[in-house]
């Protein structure tokens, strides 16, 4: 009798890029992997990462990751250095696939495991090389035969100083006071910030405040639904981080905030006793 | 002489949201199902439903049910509510599956034999739930295992009251006057309102004519290809509804009309006749 | 001892429109689609050619299609004319499937070999046809059908004069100098221009410059990453057209120029030479 082989799980490839959607950008990629690996499955996690952001598209891929299956090919493009001599990377780390350029994309989801390499075997390039649009020539292809099984090595040389960028840190500005980094404004409008919560302890701050211009969020809530409508508030986020919104409303829109801006981080315990003490002007 | 088995027909889940397509929120659902049903198609409604717009998801949603394979599962997450004490659902309507908060959006799926249950099982739930995101940690786990073949029952108890909302309804001006709600304005401008077909009857209206400030469409074309470019039509779409359009142009925003507003719907005898007759102002 | 068919690689369709992605009409293709082809595989070049731009739509496919399988069905719908009597096509040409409607979407992939009937076969039309979205209608099943192996002959008549628009081509201002046109903006901001390196020596060029307002772009660029950030370059683009861009800045947002606009192409040797020998006001 002979055995007919179970259906295996196809291999899944995650795909992330800033090339938008009205383009065939990312379309072509998936053309360029389908001839390669024609049984892989393709999800996109984003196309619209903004254009040039490493930060937040490195931010996405490290939130997103862990949701995916073990093995998961994530090919991630943001390319502001295509056409230098940057170079373009394979990588495992975790049990899961990366295929990315070198400019710190990666840097919050390689650990310190990781076994990386340069994307420098032709072999594994499509014949013809554009100067503008490597996530078709070099990454899309090199995700695909990962996808199949080439191992890690045979795409080149082992590297062993990647680009990394560092995750942004709430910046002192008193005692008691910090700027605090806002990653990205969310579909929503909700201002996604660095801060984690094992953050806290390292700052001494065993609780929060925010303040957004004249606006004061005493709190972190525990869920949306807490408050009524028009209402700021401030709570941990689907991915671990600190975010702040608006209840049924936009905060990024209201408050003219995105990527890049601050929010005012407070100690209560030192600003409320500041302000308890405080004199003419404060 | 063994039998392979064939391939069969892979399980077709289809996602609705109002996650936008900017975060990586509606990519991170689809590795949620991965992980569970591998072998699932996943295909997109759409995941731009404007945030927490309950009435175009639900309308949606009914339109486009029709055209997938029996069986579909419906993944429809548009959820202002959650975090609060709104139930989750899933249910079978018609032989398609539905997984949604218990909000209104399956409000024109459900027919009367609909069989719901409440996704209160916590062994169909990701580990860790979050505030604000059930989407990834109730709703995709459900509706993957619901295409694995999970029966409802195991998801939690049955449900008898789902939230409800109703369709809209033109509203009584004067006699052979009303104002008739736009459910939504398409991609390309396209007013789409809330009347069907069947309300003709019982408005007691053979024909229709619809006024929008001072342009006049006095009846319905069977096509946009029979007027000339620039000029205001009315038609019965493509999901069964009386729509409003410009030919080769943008009904929207000519008009500055959308989600919410209305025009005036008039029964052409009853206002010809009353402009017949008209005295001074009419 | 039986053979067990070994997977076969699943047929591909390819979908671009201008549904955009707000709705669910492209969505609602794929139910259609995949109720008739289970096993296919789509993939999205893009939704959002602007409404009603063939000569884009017909561009965008020309460039994406060469990287697809052998075999793939491209299921294009920009459909300005739907409800009137255009007629419906699908062709092989090349190895690759089209179908689309008869507006010129297929000018720059059909060659001289290509065979094209019409979709007039109603037993491949879905039971019921609106007359606005013959995409899901008509368009989706014959592609559809395609992927499952029905041979071209079985969908209609053989068709000899299908629409055909030109490729846009530089227009001849002075000796020297051709006003030249662009065929999109992408989504980095890029001016993708219709000349192809080809048209050189038809043009009598050997070498180009670009003029855009006051900017003058002297030569053609390797790369990007050669220049500083905030120059103007142009450059040969990844799909063999020649692009104007910003190093690491939005062309298209600085310049206000886009689809149907147009830049001036300069020969350097006679424009250098007529400054040279220029008078007052040359």
């Amino acid at each position: 009798m002979t055995d007919c082989p179970k259906p295996a799980s196809p291999p899944v490839i995650a795909l992330m890029s800033d090339f938008g959607l009205t383009d065939a950008y990312a379309g072509t990629l998936k053309g360029v992997i389908h001839r390669i690996a024609p049984l892989a499955t393709l999800i996109d996690l984003t196309h619209q990462i903004p254009p040039h952001s490493i930060l937040i598209g490195a931010a996405c891929l490290s939130q997103a990751a862990p949701y995916f299956p073990k093995a998961t090919v994530f090919l991630a493009v943001v390319d502001p250095g295509v056409g230098t001599d940057r170079r373009a990377l394979g990588a495992e780390s975790g049990g899961m696939y990366y295929v990315a350029p070198d400019n710190g994309l990666l840097s919050f989801v390689l650990d310190a495991e990781a076994r990386i390499h340069a994307l420098e075997n032709r072999a594994y390039w499509l014949e013809k090389i554009s100067a503008t649009f490597h996530g078709r020539d070099i990454f899309a292809p090199a995700a695909a035969h990962l996808a199949r099984g080439v191992p890690l090595e045979a795409f080149g040389p082992p590297i062993y100083d990647p680009v990394r960028i560092p995750w942004p840190q709430p910046e002192p500005v008193v005692r008691g006071v910090w700027r605090l980094p806002i990653i990205a404004a969310d579909h929503f409008g909700n201002l996604i910030t660095c801060l984690r919560p094992e953050d806290l302890p390292r700052l001494g701050l065993s609780d929060i405040s925010i303040r957004i211009g004249q606006t004061r969020i005493g709190a972190v809530s525990p869920t949306f639904g807490a408050l009524g409508a028009g209402q700021w508030l401030a709570y941990w986020g689907s991915g671990g981080l600190l975010e702040i919104g608006i209840n049924s409303g936009n905060a990024s829109a209201v408050s003219g905030l995105g990527a890049g801006d601050t929010v005012r981080l407070e100690d209560p315990a030192v600003v409320n006793d500041a302000a308890g003490t405080g004199g003419p002007g404060s």
